[in-house]
């Protein structure tokens, strides 16, 4: 919690102490997260557009397709803020004005950058993929230079991040503690439910081992 | 799938047969929903932030801080965008081009203004704590006058709102179904695990009925 601020604009103003800038604390949760919110203003108008995303080191990737409007925004150089959000309880306190909830984000300020270079935008793919199951990428068919065309990629630098998180349980007032009411946390958490083969599968395909082994299950298990 | 789009921006571009305007698609969604993120623009410079919400009709209500930057940018009148994403599950194809994830999202676009009237900031509030746990309201000590005037409630017309669903497994291309690769769907779900009683709760308060009927649980139980 001892990383400063990067930036004026990227300091966490509302309950500071919720904040971190630490580059681990927020690589977690942006490795955890499976769907990003992306912001971006045309005239004065913000959209905000549920978008998946990977990590290589200090950099996030975004794709779409080339046709898109959103893609094609960010990739003309405009400002971007992207948000990604855990949402691990409800925490009900006793007065309706303590309840909360317990959550684990990251917002990043920045410009995105289109990715031209055909190897690093091949990387950035195998990043996003295996970002949203690990090892995907080795098991299935590369992009061809049709796809790679028909798909942009974006890198957004890590420089101007910042995350919030809120743990543990409701704190109500002392005068409410002894109030007729039950407090605590109620965990809520994202599993997988059993795979689903496409109904066109070849017969005797096994699903592979990193549907079982996904980073959901281990989370489930580790706690 | 037959209401009209409310407005030129809020026409979805990409992927228009996943598009709905109808408010009934609409409504389910961000009833379903826990988080929204909602973008400002500042200068140019978007941000987006995840905070909770309630539905009464055709209206959205947002509360926070009233000395949040957010609660008083958005109360100032500034063009907002407010988006609530469930994901449903990652679509697993056989080229990595062909991935995708089933998902429901809902775009509001609009002006968020704050609510003065007293009566409806209650049940604005009511809204947002009931939207997270259904009936919780009426556990818990009501806001205080002090903590209504902390309180800042801010409404959101459901005026030009879209929907955007995708659901069904990987479409792959026709040369690709012969791969040695599965293909499928892996389901996500959100559930509650048990809940945590808060350490200074006192001694012979059972958790209430609410928590344990919410709607994450009939949602596991009905699928």
């Amino acid at each position: 919690m001892n990383t400063p601020p990067p930036s004026e604009r990227g300091t966490v103003r509302r309950l500071p102490q919720r904040a971190s800038y630490d580059e681990a604390v927020i690589h977690a949760i942006l490795d955890e997260g499976l769907v990003a919110h992306v912001g971006i203003a045309v005239e004065g108008q913000p959209y905000v557009i549920p978008m998946v995303y990977g990590r290589i080191g200090r950099h996030l990737y975004l794709h779409g397709a080339s046709v898109s409007r959103l893609a094609r925004q960010l990739a003309q150089g405009i400002p971007a803020c992207l948000t990604v959000t855990l949402l691990d309880g409800l925490v009900l306190a006793r007065s309706a004005f303590h309840h909360s909830a317990n959550y684990r984000s990251v917002v990043v300020l920045g410009t995105a950058v289109p990715v031209t270079d055909a190897e690093e935008k091949t990387r950035a793919l195998e990043a996003i993929t295996n970002h949203a199951l690990r090892g995907r990428w080795a098991e299935v068919r590369p992009p061809n230079a049709q796809e790679m065309k028909a798909t942009s990629v974006l890198r957004l630098p890590l420089e101007e991040a910042s995350a919030k998180v809120r743990t543990g349980p409701p704190h109500d007032d002392e005068e409410d503690l002894s109030l007729e009411c039950w407090a605590g946390v109620l965990p809520l958490r994202l599993v997988t439910l059993a795979p689903e083969q496409a109904p066109d599968l070849r017969e005797g395909i096994q699903p592979p081992v990193s549907l079982f082994e996904s980073r959901f299950r281990r989370d489930l298990a580790a706690r």
